[in-house]
């Protein structure tokens, strides 16, 4: 449960996710933030590395990750390690939610970019109530997991952003259970969070959402 | 014919063709694949190299290579040589197919942009049963083979996309005997199909209608 | 006062932050300037260091940088020491007025964008006096130094541009009292003025802005 | 005058001139070309140093450089030395011309950007016999040689393209007279030409130019 080399491996392999994100500008200004499970047992105890608040995140280390265990009444969580001078994020409550409620996901990234920026605005504002961005027929979206035909229609729920996290923290609660397929949820003017079964399969679909977003958002200012 | 010191020099060259191609943001979350023909007698034996299923292509090695065979009745291949664990993309029968239609090619690469993407579900959306898109005019034409002024009209077809791949091969046959000058092929949401002599001519290739792609959109978005 | 180690650090990463503009197109053609103040009771001995002007800011070294001392009739400011051939930028006289009535600012960036220079053309055209770009309820508000919530709105005043650095500086200095929360000044189709409590902080602010521009422009040109 | 180690570092200057210009997709698929003259003397001689036709401009070396010389009765040139397999570029006559006529240019790039060509389209097929591309009231003017103040109006004429080279080198020379402060030439769907007195001054021309053409084809595609 406590095998050190793999956590040391996996907590460089998060870091190297870090750089990636920063270097594509989606994760601006100390925005984002990104967090690994070391295994599925592992929760109660520990064995949840997130990043800590107010990192470039261009220039994360391991040294920067805390470790948490979920608390028995979740959405809560209890810091297990951190070094001197880390903070918690206030959004680790939305990825104790998101470890929670999708118990397959080893890790979970936190992004912020231009166009997924534009679309929530964007369909909060002309859909009020509505609150997804809806990409179908793309072949792309075979690059998230489960998906094997074009022929699909992901929907990715936005909720409303707010500085109240355990509220929003209940919010996500929500939605993840009234979007069971979904691979993502999108804060308003605020970014997406996705995860998966490994912290490659989570890059994978952050390059699928974030492309599909712009193709999506270019075809709908342009009327296309 | 089985010179393996040119094979593993075109092996290398591929990957950096790959590399070179996910640094453009052209083949994200996996997607894309590409091939060389080692030489252009060896297709019954083998001596054609197609990208495995699955793979980061900006992390693409030699060793992700699967060595085929084109069948006896294409569009079918056979698998002559593959590493433990690599599994032939579904889109290989796509490879066999063209390498099979345009004997000259020696590489082939499948690239998927935010603009071929946006161009491609225009055009269908737009004018049903054109399926083409036409790009003239233009000085950078003349990167494509054979053509030795601005003053030609490419005409690049877009099929419909389908995960029933010997159905798409069989529609790829059609297409590549309709447009006997085309330098590329559309998928509908679902990127291009560009070959060339050498590998330096495919990226040629994809570097020319990937520019002239974003030209022709932004054009057509501004009503220009 | 006069901590050599502590300046040749600080000249450090002030080209660094150079090069990351550079890298991100934020500075072309000899575009933009940067300053740090070592201390914030050196002003009137010197302590204030300035990019030379002319430079490429890509390949900025800390010989660029040229001494300067506060006036005690600011806008004006003594070059205390300058290396052969250094000749001080106009904008020199900016970056004064901005440390005389900013004294927590300990360095300040001038950068040169595609999207700020579309904006406050766009905003000084559209709304002739208003002279203003408004960034509201983006959770990257809280990038900028104080803003603890999306529920805020930025507003950044724009210069009409001039030639007259001296009634430029007087300019500056109204706005400055006008606009006392403002974290950025920008001119009109001449870029952005941004400072911080440190490098850091400019680089997180810039990032930031720079984000919000885009999305902001993108926004207003597609009518969302 | 054939100062063999001045004319290697400027041979050195000219090809990373050439892979800054790669890097951000201003030469694709062997598009563009470069040139340098070793010394303003040296034209009837030799000294003019001019990249060779279908080059991968990301990848060139000194040794891919022809040296040519000047024709008494221009726009002619001669080759004097080009190693094995290197054909001079159908457009070095239009660097014979601009040297001619331009004598204080040392050097000289053209570059095929997705802003240019959109430009160049659009102002061709709006305001037909127009021909130009006009610049003014931007700060980032004053990179251009001479400019001092952003009150003022660069007039970039447009030469209608062609294949016909002699026939382009003749309209060249009438447009370099009748617009004898412009700073650039853009071919119709086919680049800039630009020019300076050293290899750094065409760098920073290409730059501002390119900037301002794109923030003036977004600022006209939006209306604004």
């Amino acid at each position: 449960m406590n095998d050190k080399s793999s956590q040391k491996f996996q907590a460089q392999e998060i870091c190297s996710l870090a750089h990636r994100c920063a270097s594509r500008g989606w994760v601006p200004a100390t925005a984002g933030n990104f967090s690994f499970r070391e295994s599925v047992e592992a929760d109660a105890d520990g064995g949840i590395f997130v990043s800590a608040s107010g990192l470039d995140k261009g220039a994360m280390t391991p040294d920067d990750l805390l470790e948490i265990a979920l608390a028995n009444n979740a959405p809560g969580y209890r810091v297990v390690l951190a070094a001197d001078g880390l903070r918690p994020s206030a959004e680790t409550s939305l990825h104790a939610v998101i470890y929670r409620d999708r118990p397959e996901a080893r890790a979970i990234a936190h992004v912020h970019s231009i166009w997924n920026t534009l679309l929530s605005q964007r369909h909060v504002q002309r859909w009020p109530g509505l609150g997804t961005v809806v990409l179908a027929n793309y072949e792309l979206l075979k690059a998230l997991d489960g998906i094997a035909t074009h022929e699909y229609s992901e929907q990715i729920p936005i909720l409303e952003n707010s500085q109240d996290y355990s509220g929003l923290a209940e919010k996500l609660t929500h939605v993840l259970a009234q979007f069971p397929t979904t691979h993502g949820v999108l804060l308003h003017g605020h970014g997406l969070y996705t995860w998966g079964k490994s912290i490659a399969e989570v890059w994978r679909h952050i390059e699928a959402l974030e492309f599909l977003f712009q193709v999506e958002a270019r075809r709908q200012m342009a009327g296309w």
